[in-house]
C-alpha cells in the first residue's frame, strides 16, 4: 500500500518515522520520474530535492507555514505532497497542473515562480505581512545555488536583518544552476561545502554556551566575550553572517533525519537563518545524475529530437562567425546549451562568458564590451531579457552602443507557461530608441538577420521562436524593401491583406490559401524587419487592400500592429480601409501544448480564415 | 595663479606634489560648489569625492586607463580635470555639460551613468575588450556604498574572478547612498570601517613576505603555508575576498598621499582588487556636511522652494491614509525624501521600508506583502521603475496581486536628462495585463487616483510629474466616464479634438484657447485613467471631431495614442477622420530646463496650436 496515494495533505508527515519518510521519498521519486518523462518537465532539480521536500513538510506546517520555491524547478515533490498527486499526470498539460508553483493552484503555493532569485524578496514580504497580522508562523524560502548568481538575492539579503521575522532560507546547493554554476559565489560555496567540521563544531560550541547559567552581569559579559572570541576563531566570518544571517551547514540533502534536526535548530534561532543543504541533481535516475544539464528539462516522452531548430541554427551561425570575426564575443545567462552556444563556447572560450542567472549584469557587461569595441552577442530567452529592460535602455540604447541581442523563445513557448512565454519583447523593443528589430520565421531569415546584426552598426535584436521553422512553400513570397519585407498574393483581387511577422507567417499563408479557395483574394505581407519600418513600401503593398488583418504572436498593446495602424491614420492611409488585430489581448497565456495555446489565442489558420471571413460580412 | 585654470588634461597631475594636488582639490571644491549652487546639481557626493578624484587622476592615465563612475553623482571634479573646466558653468543647461558622465562628451568618460550599480559590469566588459585588443591599461570602477545595495554589483562581482583583467574597484564609502545606506551591507561596511588596524597590519605582513627571497621550492612552499596561516589569522575572511577579490582598506578619502599609495599597491596586485575609501559627503561645505541628504541635489540658485508638489501631496495622502488603513505599507528604494515619504516613515516606522537602491527587490517584496494581504505602496521614480519591469510582470501582474505603484517624476524631469526622464512607463504599463493606470495632472486628480488605488483591487499605477500642478482654470472641464475622463470645448463647431493626459493637459487647454481665438473650435479631452479605457465614452466624445490630435509626454511607440488610434481603426471610428500624434519620437530627450525640453519636443502651447493649424490647411 502506497503512502503517497493516501496522502491528501502534508500534515501526516509530522507523525511518520524517518523510515516511512524515506519510503515516501522513494515513491515520490518514482512518480515524478514517470510523469516528468511522460509529460516533459524539469527533471534533474526535482529529483534532487525530494528528500529536502519531505524533510521540510515533516518539520513545517504548510500552508500555515509558508514554503516558497525559487524558480520552481524543484517543486514537483511539493505538489505531490500537497493534494495534487491524483491530478499530477496532467502536469504541464493545457488546463492541468502547472510545472511551477502557482498561487491559484493551491494554498500551499504561497508564491508563484518561474524566473530565478525572487524567493527571498517574496518571503520577506510574506513574513512581514504575517507578522503584522499577528501570525506566529514560519516562512521558508528554498533557493538553489544558481539563484544565488542573481542580484535580487543580495538585494533581499541586504534587507533582511532587523526585521524580526521568522524566516529561514534553505540554500539548495546542487552545484549547478542550469548550466554548472559559475563565478565567485560558486567557488565560495565550494569552500563551505568542503568544511564538514563547520557544522558539528559550531553546534557543540553552541550547546556549551547555552549550558552556562547566566548569573549576574559580570558572568554574562565574560560569556559574551568568550562567545565572540570563539565565534571569530571557529565560526569564522562567513559571507552570510556578514549580512546578519545565522549560517547552518552544510548538511547532506539525502539525509532526512539530519535535515530535520538542522531545520528545527533554525526554527529555534531567533535570527534569520540560512540552511545550506547539499543535494544531487538527478538523484536516483542515473542518466540524469550523469548528465544533469541535459536532463534539466526533458521533452515529452523523454526523447530528445535531434535536428535543426532556431537555436541550433543560431549556434551554427555563431560558431562559424566566431572564426571570421575575432572581435565576436558571446554572452549567456546560464543558458549555454539552451541557446545553442555550446559549440562557440568550446571553440572560443576566451570570447565566451556564462554569467550565471544575471541578465542585468549580462546586458551592461555587453555594453562595456561594445564600448571597448568588441562585438558582443547576448543570447537570452525573450522572457528573461525582461530582467534587463532598464539596462537595454540606459546602458545600451542611450549610449548608442552596437550589440546583437539574440532573443530565443520569442512568442509562445508551450508547457512552461505564462512565466516563460516571450510575449512582451516586441512591445518593449519598439519603444526603445535606435534599436533594429528582426523577427525571422525561417532559417534563411535567421541568417539574413544575424548578418545584419554582425555589421554592428547599432543595437540589433533578432527574435525567434522555440523549435524549428514551419514547413511550407516559401517560394510564394516576393521580396520588397531590399529583403526586409515580403509579400505573396493568393487568389485574385486581393482586397484583404494579412500582415504578420515571425512564426505566424506560416499560419497566415495557410489562412490565405483557405480564403483563396473560397474566392477571397488575400495578400500576405511578411515583415522581417519590424523596426525601422519602411512605411512607404508597406503602404504601397497595402494600397490595393480594403481590409487589413494583423496577426501578432505577442501582446497587442504596444505591439507592431498598433504602431502601423496609428501611422497609417496619421499618413491618411486608412481612408476607405478597415482593420482588425489578432494578438494576445490584455491577459496572460496559460501553459500547455503550443498548438493548443495557438488555438487559445485564435492563431490557427482556420481560426484566422474564419475571423477574416466574418469581418468581411 | 590657479592650477585648475591652466589644466586642459589630467596628465600634469602625475608630476604635481601632494601639496599642489591639495591646492588643486581646494580649487575644484570651490568651483563645483559655485557652479552646482548656481545651476543646481548633485552637491554632497561631488564634494566628498574631490580628493579621491585627484588621487585617481594623479595615479592613473585617463583616457588610456579607464575610470568609470557609478551613478555619476560624483563625477564633477573628474569633468573639471578632463578639459571641461571652461564650459563647466553650462552644467546641466540645455546644450551644456551633462550632470552625469557621458561618452559623447569626452573620451575621459568611458561609460555613461545615471542609474546605480552598473559600473562593475561595464568595467568588466571594457577591461576584457581592452585585454583582447592587447592593451595593458587599467580599468577603475568607482562605486559608492549606496551602489552596493543594488543587486547588479553582486552579479558583476560574481563574474570577476579568473578573467585576468587589470581591474580595480574603488568603494567610495560615504556611509550614505542618497538616504543613509540601509541594510546588512552597510552594517558590514561599518565593521570594516572601524578596523583601522586592518590595512596597516596587512601591509606590513605583505612587505615582510615580499622581502623573503624565494630560493628553491621548499622555501617557497613554506612561505606559502605561512602566508596562508597569517592570511587566515589576520586578513580574516572578508566578503569581497570570499568572491575572489583582494581587499585594501579602509583608507581616508581626504588623504591624497595615502590614497595614491594604496591605489599603486592595487595596481601592482595581479588580482582584481577592491579599494575601500572613506569619504565624507558634502565635505568642505558645512551645510552639506550637516545635511548631506538635503544637499544631495541642490536646485538652481541653491534655494529650496517650499510649497506643494505632486510628491508632497502624495506624501500627505500617504501619511493621512496610514492612520486609517493599518495594512498600508510604504516601500521606497533610497528615495524616502524625494518621493515625499518622510512623514509616513516617521509616523509608521513598522510599515515602512527603504530597501536601498534595489528596485527589483522592492517590487517583489511588495508582491510578497500583497500576497500576505497587506496594502503595499511602492513609491519610485518612473525611470528607476524600469529596473523592476520583469518583477512587475512576473511577480505582481501575473499573480493578480494588488498594489499601488506610485510613479513619481513621470515624463520629462529636466536637468538630470536622458537617464532620468520617465518617458517609457506608459508604454510598459499599457502592455502589462490587468494593470490600472492613472495619470493625474492636478492634485485633485492625484487624490482621486490614490483613492482608487487604495481600494487594492488590482495593480494600480499612478504616474505624476516632477514639481507641482500647472496653474490654469480647471472649471472648463466636464466629467465623463465617472470622473476617469474629462472634456472641455473651446470655440464653436469643435472639429478638432486634442486628446491628452497628465501634465500636457494644461498646455493642450492653452493651445485650444489660442486656436479658438482664431476661430478654430477645439474639444480638449483629458484622460485621467489610461487603462482600462472606456472606449465607447471616448468615441462618443470624439464623434463630432474630424481631426484628432494626441499630445503625449512619453514615447510615441507603444504609447497611449497609438493604442487609441488602432482601436478606433478596428471599431470603424476613423471613417472621415484624420489624426496626428505629438509625442517623443524614436530618440532620447537631452538634459536642460524642462520648458526648454518641452520646446525641444514641440509640447509648448503655441507649438501645438501652430501644428494643429498647419495640419488643418
Amino acid at each position: 500500500m502506497s503512502i503517497l496515494e493516501n496522502l491528501n495533505s502534508p500534515a501526516p508527515l509530522k507523525r511518520m518515522s524517518v523510515e516511512e519518510l524515506n519510503t515516501l521519498a522513494g515513491e515520490l521519486r518514482e512518480k515524478l520520474l514517470t510523469v516528468a518523462i511522460n509529460n516533459g518537465g524539469h527533471l534533474s532539480s526535482n529529483l534532487g530535492a525530494v528528500e529536502l521536500t519531505v524533510a521540510l513538510h515533516s518539520v513545517f506546517s504548510s500552508p500555515y507555514d509558508r514554503i516558497i520555491w525559487d524558480v520552481g524547478h524543484q517543486a514537483y515533490a511539493h505538489k505531490l505532497l500537497t493534494g495534487r498527486n491524483k491530478d499530477f499526470d496532467t502536469l504541464r498539460e493545457y488546463g492541468g497542473i502547472s510545472g511551477f508553483p502557482r498561487r491559484r493552484e493551491s494554498e500551499h503555493d504561497s508564491f508563484g515562480a518561474g524566473h530565478a532569485s525572487t524567493s527571498i524578496s517574496a518571503a520577506l514580504g510574506l513574513a512581514l505581512a504575517d507578522k503584522q497580522a499577528g501570525k506566529r508562523n514560519y516562512t521558508v524560502a528554498v533557493a538553489g545555488d544558481g539563484a544565488f548568481t542573481g542580484g535580487m538575492i543580495y538585494e533581499a539579503l541586504n534587507n533582511i536583518s532587523g526585521k524580526g521575522v521568522r524566516l529561514i532560507i534553505v540554500l539548495n546547493d546542487n552545484e549547478m544552476s542550469i548550466s554548472p554554476s559559475v563565478g565567485g559565489i560558486n567557488t565560495y560555496l565550494g569552500r563551505l561545502r568542503t568544511n564538514p567540521r563547520y557544522l558539528g563544531f559550531k553546534y557543540r560550541l553552541k550547546k556549551f554556551f547555552a549550558a552556562i547559567p547566566l548569573v549576574g552581569k559580570p558572568l554574562t559579559k565574560m560569556t559574551r566575550g568568550m562567545k565572540n572570541f570563539f565565534k571569530r576563531l571557529v565560526w569564522r566570518d562567513n559571507m552570510f553572517e556578514n549580512l546578519g544571517l545565522h549560517y547552518y551547514g552544510p548538511v547532506d540533502g539525502s539525509d532526512i533525519k539530519r535535515m530535520q534536526g538542522v531545520l528545527r535548530d533554525a526554527m529555534r534561532d531567533k535570527s534569520v537563518s540560512i540552511v545550506h543543504v547539499r543535494t544531487q541533481k538527478g538523484k536516483g535516475f542515473s542518466p540524469a545524475e550523469e548528465q544533469p544539464e541535459k536532463y534539466h528539462g526533458v521533452p515529452k516522452g523523454g526523447e530528445y529530437k535531434s535536428g535543426e531548430s532556431f537555436s541550433s541554427v543560431f549556434g551554427d551561425i555563431m560558431a562559424r562567425r566566431g572564426g571570421e570575426d575575432k572581435k565576436l564575443y558571446a554572452v549567456t545567462a546560464a543558458m549555454c546549451e539552451g541557446t545553442g552556444l555550446k559549440d562557440f563556447a568550446a571553440r572560443y572560450p576566451d570570447r565566451f562568458s556564462d554569467v550565471g542567472i544575471a541578465e542585468e549584469h549580462a546586458m551592461t557587461f555587453c555594453a562595456g564590451l561594445s564600448a571597448g569595441e568588441m562585438h558582443p552577442v547576448f543570447a537570452v530567452y525573450s522572457t528573461f531579457a525582461q530582467r534587463a529592460y532598464d539596462q537595454l535602455i540606459h546602458d545600451v540604447a542611450l549610449q548608442g552602443l552596437p550589440l546583437v541581442l539574440a532573443l530565443d523563445r520569442a512568442g509562445i513557448v508551450g508547457e512552461d507557461g505564462p512565466t516563460h512565454h516571450g510575449l512582451f519583447d516586441v512591445g518593449f523593443l519598439l519603444q526603445t530608441p535606435s534599436v533594429e528589430v528582426y523577427s525571422p520565421e525561417s532559417y534563411e531569415d535567421m541568417r539574413y538577420s544575424m548578418a545584419k546584426g554582425f555589421e554592428f552598426n547599432t543595437l540589433t535584436a533578432v527574435r525567434y521562436p522555440r523549435g524549428g521553422e514551419q514547413s511550407y512553400d516559401r517560394s510564394i513570397y516576393t521580396s520588397a524593401d531590399s529583403g526586409n519585407m515580403f509579400y505573396g498574393d493568393f487568389g485574385t483581387d486581393t482586397k484583404v491583406a494579412v500582415i504578420s511577422y515571425g512564426r505566424l507567417c506560416g499560419n497566415a499563408v495557410k489562412a490565405a490559401q483557405m480564403l483563396a479557395e473560397k474566392g477571397i483574394g488575400v495578400r500576405v505581407v511578411k515583415i522581417l524587419r519590424l523596426k525601422p519600418l519602411n512605411c512607404e513600401e508597406l503602404f504601397r503593398l497595402l494600397a490595393p487592400c480594403t481590409f487589413l488583418y494583423f496577426a501578432e504572436e505577442g501582446v497587442r498593446s504596444g505591439g507592431f500592429a498598433e504602431r502601423v495602424l496609428a501611422t497609417m491614420c496619421e499618413k491618411g492611409q486608412m481612408m476607405g480601409k478597415t482593420a482588425a488585430i489578432r494578438a494576445v489581448e490584455d491577459r496572460f497565456v496559460p501553459h500547455g501544448d503550443t498548438a493548443r495555446l495557438f488555438e487559445d489565442c485564435g492563431f490557427l489558420p482556420e481560426q484566422m480564415a474564419a475571423e477574416i471571413e466574418s469581418k468581411l460580412r
